[in-house]
């Protein structure tokens, strides 16, 4: 049976059109009590207003219905990759996330520095979230002594309290769980191998994290580590090939720098913001043909349960709508990787809003952008996956499917 | 885990009913300009109105999401059969459709009599599009003389300057290219093995190639063949098996006769259009339960850019339908294989109304047959393929699944 990927690259061709993919991180909401308005629905938005009244509407299920997804499957996702085929570890993106060049089969994690007392327990995940200056010193320290003979180490600062570890040589796997016992008062788990081809790799974990306390052990509150989100590289086919796009991303934080670097997308250097990060766009707007740019703000104040706050942001996204209107894209989607109701403070697995602009689409006469409007659109509901062939489609980037 | 197919065969019951699926070759369409009407809406369907009330109405994806399908895939997705699974080749589709009798592993292809000059590059693709009468004298000569050790050839007239191939014998296997460059000034291509596994063949249509070059060479224009379409024909599973239905096609073009033999339908003979169309139903209702009736001249109009023309044939249609409506058919599904906007010119990959008429379907309060009403149906938007459990059904012609 052919996979989506399978059938797309049988199918691209290149073409002129330019293709933008808006995405309002964790757009999707609830209203804060039963018959009021989402998030969304509260916003003043009349220029999302009035692209909707001329354009296809529909509600996206991230991975399936009822499943609340991270942001790397949802992102995936987003860019036309199954996220139940291509499960991609938080180490990864976290590594290609500030930039690092991984290579196949290189095992990558996350690591918090963390405080433990006398006895060995953790007493604070998060080392008092020490300076990026104290990160970069002490990751620095770590990357000069720890030393595993036949295995290259790389660590590197995120930012806080956070690094990124890589561990590159032969005979590498993973399928290890994380030794952050996600709790205080007790000790770090050690790194176990889940099968007899990952017990090499718990050894050289261990061995790191062994060297790491003797390394830390007077740089209190920063004097364990916590490995989290221990995974394999392994590249996914990049949109260059697969679908035959100059890809770009937008995006300010490392997450999602991340995810579009592992599908081969260039991630353009660009300010945090709505307004900056349109600035970026005009910039780079003709060299490449594929854009995708990530709004953080609508997320991170659904995360903190400010409803008024992602109000906020979706209004200044709309402000700012008429400047990416103007570049006049061949197709222009404006949509979320998955919901995160204020009422919730967190991820949610409700549908996401969809407004997918162009030419060729048959406008559905859905007036106004919001969750339930977008129930009644023509778009129906479908899953995430599902909507880079759209965008293919009507940017005129596929040709016929059979005799 | 089960596919649909298996699913099914182990469901059908026999029954009385009588089903009848009436595609409208590319009746999905777009508004010639921005807020104008599709092809549909545009029509004046007062019978087609009158049967949206009180029936279901929808919208059917053919393979995919922005998903273009050829003729071939969408029409197996209409009768069952997933167009991802089940792919089949250009000339296997042409040797049915003109009555050929295939059998398994026979290698079939389309021939386009062309045009060369002394330098051997191709000058007429379509060797000035000769008449049919000329067609089959060159055929039978090419069916006289071509001789290739081992392996039986069959040299077929479809029409003008288009013939069939059929190669029989052991070890014969697809995985060939179009000898077709696809434009005037060069040389055909030679047949190329894409693996060790079909050398073998490209070496016997080589051989034939070579042959018929000497065989035509006096018969300017029609001096050289191009190869198109090579491919294995692999019988499918008959709808007369799977679904235990007596299917029979009412379709005048070849390729869909092919189609519908491919999943063993009965073809009736039948002169084209809607009205001897219907005349041949009425003689044959009896003698069948399922029904396909094809009417090409929808699509014909859409790929000639002719929006009016497209009009006109959907309204032959609903004037014609009272006829259809007095056999009184327990289910009546009536929608196309794909959409062929004249906006457009060609096939594309917008969804195709759908409308379903039985005495167990809820009526949706959809008042009109069109695009826009189709996205508020009640049967919402869904996979082409998944048409015909939804017929079975509403025949009482499926059993109950798992305890």
């Amino acid at each position: 049976m052919l996979s989506q990927l399978d059938v797309l690259q049988g199918l691209t061709v290149a073409a002129e059109t330019k293709i933008v993919l808006l995405v309002l991180d964790g757009l999707g909401g609830l209203p804060l009590r039963p018959g009021g308005k989402t998030e969304l629905e509260s916003a003043h938005t009349p220029n999302l207003e009035a692209l909707a009244a001329r354009s296809l509407c529909g509600l996206l299920t991230p991975v399936m219905p009822g499943i609340t997804p991270g942001s790397g499957p949802a992102h995936l996702a987003l860019f036309g990759y199954d996220p139940l085929r291509f499960q991609v570890g938080r180490g990864v993106l976290a590594a290609l996330g500030i930039g690092f060049k991984l290579r196949r089969s290189d095992l990558a994690l996350r690591l918090n520095f963390a405080t433990r007392d006398a006895a060995g327990l953790i007493v604070d995940r998060r080392a008092g979230r020490i300076s990026n200056e104290k990160n970069r010193r002490l990751t620095a320290l770590l990357q000069e002594k720890i030393s595993i003979p036949g295995v290259e180490v790389f660590v590197r600062t995120v930012k806080e309290h956070r690094a990124a570890v890589i561990f590159r040589g032969p005979d590498l796997h993973d399928g290890l769980q994380d030794t952050d016992p996600q709790r205080t008062g007790v000790a770090p788990k050690p790194v176990q191998a889940t099968d007899e081809r990952c017990a090499f790799s718990a050894r050289v974990l261990n061995e790191f994290v062994a060297q790491a306390n003797e390394i830390l052990k007077d740089q209190h509150p920063a004097n364990t580590v916590l490995l989290r989100g221990i995974s394999s590289y392994h590249p996914l086919p990049a949109m260059g090939e697969v679908f035959r796009l100059k890809a770009a991303a937008i995006a300010g934080y490392p997450m999602y720098r991340g995810v579009a670097r592992l599908v081969g997308m260039q991630v353009l250097e660009t300010e945090n913001g709505v307004e900056a990060q349109l600035r970026t766009l005009e910039e780079h707007y003709s060299r490449y043909d594929f854009f995708f740019i990530h709004i953080k703000k609508t997320d991170s104040c659904g995360e903190d349960g400010d409803f008024a706050g992602k109000v906020a942001a979706i209004e200044e996204v709309d402000r700012c709508l008429p400047r990416l209107l103007a570049l006049e894209p061949d197709v222009l989607a404006v949509t979320g990787d998955h919901s995160t109701p204020a009422l919730l403070k967190s991820h949610s697995w409700h549908p996401v809003p969809l407004l997918l602009a162009g030419a060729h689409c048959l406008a559905d006469g859905v007036g106004a952008f919001g969750e339930r409007e977008c129930m009644r659109g023509g778009l129906g509901c479908f899953p995430s996956v599902r909507l880079m062939p759209l965008l293919l489609a009507n940017a005129l980037r596929l040709q016929k499917f059979g005799a």
